[in-house]
């Protein structure tokens, strides 16, 4: 189960599923941004991934049941399986 | 400043940067998902936003001077200010 992390940052809770590409798998996107960083001056920085944030609200309190729901749509809609990672958390007070 | 929070996935601390549409710019991508989620038998969301999520490994300590470049990096290449906000924070022991 991912790790459920608090941050103050609105009032309303938010369920917040991050999908980032699998390790073994090529991230041209985020190989582009790590090859521009020096171009730009930034140095020390060895690697960078790139992926995707979505920032659910639901109706409601978030209950075991709510992310149970939100696991089984980062499964079938907001991520692909095969070649992605995903993990869901609560982020609100 | 953003929120640190630590979560122990990983072995390495990692820099995240979280990237998201500001709440009064359109944002079609999260529509869409939000537009799919009942046609999938899914209920009880009021809302979606999708942002994009970058995971920097870096050299070395995260220091706050490292912070401070990862900000930078950003303001100027991860995000574009003019529409969306950015929040950095470390995470990984």
């Amino acid at each position: 189960m991912a790790p459920v992390c608090l941050s103050y940052t609105g009032a309303v809770p938010r369920v917040v599923v991050d999908v980032m590409p699998k390790p073994e798998i090529l991230d041209p996107q985020g190989k582009a941004v790590h090859g521009a960083l020096p171009r730009l001056g930034f140095t020390g920085v060895t690697d960078v991934r790139q992926g995707k944030r979505f920032e659910l609200e639901v109706d409601g309190e978030v209950t075991d049941d709510v992310l149970e729901q939100v696991r089984q749509m980062a499964e079938t809609l907001l991520s692909n399986p095969v070649i992605e990672n995903f993990t869901v958390r609560v982020e609100g007070a």
